[in-house]
């Protein structure tokens, strides 16, 4: 038996439960999970489907497109173990990397870490340690054209499906954010949309707050302002001095990030508008 | 247009979503939102579908039955807006019960408390302020079966749906805990399966621990053991002393019993077992 | 025995603790719970120290007076017993009051609801269920200082400690923010700095956060920035819908302003510049 | 300037701050930080107080002892900067251990990891790769009494402060507990008191818990009952089977681990009775 994760996204109307589900009965199918959401602000319905069928992904997928046609769907369809292709950008903190490469080691992370990319030198030894490929591009306001041409190839030769930016520390161009729409993920290590921009926790020391968090965004040409995929927050008191904060915020970062990655290597996340819908566990 | 909430339960095989999505098409129905759960250790599939249709509710009840026959499933359905009926029964705290009267007076609690059931008469008057009919039920080792019997007319001339024990103090008999078996939640003042029994916030005390909770389960002839609905925590230190978990306890026991019983007042909780499925908002 | 509860604050330099202490030995006292911290960003150092003595509050002053004049404090000193003295300020809202009034009755908070103060009539009744006086001020632009004048002989005749803005929805002229800096405090709903000014939980619902929260801080005349006491978050997901996050809100709200007002009302709190610190239990 | 951390246990009575603060004016120092609490369960005082000195080590001591000589106090002291020496136990799961290596290589745990031991060879690499010597002791029930004398000949030999089971699967000798008590802490994979004893997550499972959790605890002979440092939970839900469970768990079980731990090597934790007293940041 096969196992599928489809998703689903179009106009909402009548219907469309039933011409999928009637679709998987033709094909033998069982369902094996099911979540769906109807966002009444845009009219948008989106469906997530995980179904065991005997049938062959071409038919699987000829079966659905042409049963669900009439809806104009956005459609995705995957043998669920044919992983997710996921390349990591970084500067040099390595809280974040470290924590990704170390789940999917211990197979908490379906998908596969294809390459790390990096402004800066510093980690190579962190990806060779997990035998995944580092590949050094520098940036600088020159050269940043070249360097995002070379990022382009390197997308495409590893036939990367989502970009994770884990504390990449360069603002990537307007052309190639909206190329890659809702397919690069970055953390921001503030709970936004407080504390936008530079050195979060110490504009976070400064104001006095009594937690700090992280977030997880989808990037869009507009800084730190993207589809939110997931959020937390640890308690701070007076006695924590920004340093302090940036050590308690590594935990948070790399657990909201590692959360956040899982959900869209799980194809669980579908955007709305400016927002996201989660098909949490 | 009518907005149902249908629930079914049955042995898993394939074909109940396309039957059941087969059935609201067939009765001009839209899906509004839909859960499901397989539950792999029982072969238990459950489902709750909320959808609008024109249809009457006889209509609905006898196409659902038609079409999913072959399922032999537990089947559920009412209008949305015909609320459930629930009883609470209490003791001489009032926190719990203040607090659920609140939330259905603010709209937060879609269900109608239809009486108060106490074996004390000390919370009349909160019942009063609410317009909510009072039961004063006393009971002794002695009168406990007359007691029963009184409480059994009560559920019945009330048309009572479920059972809220919001800090009862007495043990329910096994017979009549067998008869409302998954109708009838109560709130545990621990975090089970720790501190089962009498005083748990002393008994944390005594063991230092650093999180004291609450837990709302349905009630089962085994005490404190019955499938959990909802726990929470929250955080004490070495300075807060019995009586302060109890103060501290108040909030959580509120919170929890508050989420437990709107679930199970918006038909949210399935249960599979000795546990419960949660098709949360 | 008396049991006193002192508050220092100064620049900090040697001695200080030795000299309270020996001023605690002078009196034939012995300290309790003593809490200090010193802040590097402004060299203040601050103390709460609870200690029992049997000499009379005059005595007492005068010996702490004394013995650190040196060090040119600012001094706090109450009997334990006699309560801090707080007025309320509500609009049409009663969460946040009804909480604050059930908690003192409880016995939670440590104080005294002197009077409720509001710009409408609504919640005359809630006040006067648990019997404490309510006083109707309107306010427009136009009457905006006599009302403010009505409030100061309010607060004078009532002997008020400080202030709690309760979801009161009128803006405190700066004059007055000024003159009671440090003591009067609000319940912000959006977990600041995220999400100032109006309708916050529609800001949050637009943004997409995972988070929602609130926020207790001291009123300054700049809007929703002075120090924070207290914030807490609750998890939201893409299915709640504003007046779900609202309903939510609710809860998180009434938690953190009555954490807040208890800290304060122990004097736990002391401002250092724009910060807070806390001396928690 | 020497930046000292002294730790004091006694029976409660008055004057112990004043001697305390006056021995720290007479070696012209200043405090930096203090805490003290007063069990009233068991009559003890505690204190942790941090001050700057210019005088040496041993001019300290003798000035401490001799001034508090009346109170009978245990008495520790040390340099700030002198860390304390920890020997880290484990068996085949690295997930604490990897933490432990990684937080103190970034700064963010105060403390020298000496070295560790484990009764499997499998993570001599993990350990390798920090520079940490790493030593196999097998373990059978035969060979148990060799092994002890095998770690404690080590212990000696590394001059360790105390122990860390970071999920070591051995039970260790009534004997040597008694002889390190108050120095073993051991991360258990459950919220303690619940889930004793083994395979935790499973026994979770089957009674559907919705938090799961972690305890850190100092070891005694009885297994799974020293007192808790710290603790902490994640939120399941039904469908997270066992192993999912194991995979959040050891989110929290390295985080609660590496806070118990910092904590000690800050000499924050205090043992009263059955219980700790935490002097947090």
């Amino acid at each position: 038996m096969n196992v599928y994760v489809m998703t689903l996204r179009c106009d909402d109307r009548p219907g469309i439960v039933h011409a999928t589900s009637g679709a998987i009965v033709a094909l033998a199918g069982n369902i094996l999970e099911n979540d769906q959401f109807t966002d009444v602000a845009t009219g948008q319905f989106c469906m997530r489907t995980r179904f065991a069928s005997a049938a062959d992904p071409s038919s699987v997928t000829a079966r659905l497109e042409t049963d669900l046609a009439g809806f104009s769907p956005v459609l995705g369809l995957r043998l669920e173990h044919e992983r997710r292709r996921c390349l990591v950008m970084v500067s040099s903190f390595d809280h974040c990397l470290a924590d990704l490469l170390y789940r999917r080691e211990q197979g908490d992370l379906p998908l596969d870490i294809v390459a790390v990319v990096s402004n800066h030198p510093d980690l190579a030894p962190l990806a060779e340690r997990y035998h995944v490929p580092f590949h050094e591009v520098p940036v600088s306001d020159e050269t940043k054209p070249d360097a995002e041409n070379h990022l382009r190839n390197l997308l495409a030769a590893y036939a990367v499906d989502f970009v994770v930016l884990a504390r990449y520390m360069q603002i990537l161009s307007p052309e190639l954010c909206a190329q890659w729409s809702g397919r690069i993920i970055n953390i921001h290590h503030s709970f936004l949309p407080g504390f936008r921009g530079a050195r979060p926790y110490h504009q976070a020391y400064e104001r006095g707050v009594k937690l700090i968090g992280a977030t997880a965004h989808f990037v869009t040409s507009d800084l730190d302002e993207g589809p939110i995929i997931e959020q937390d927050v640890v308690r701070v008191s007076h006695a924590h001095r920004p340093l302090d904060m940036v050590s308690l915020g590594r935990d948070i970062e790399r657990t909201v990030l590692a959360r956040a990655v899982r959900l869209v290597a799980e194809d669980r996340v579908a955007i709305v508008g400016q927002r996201t819908v989660i098909f949490s566990q």
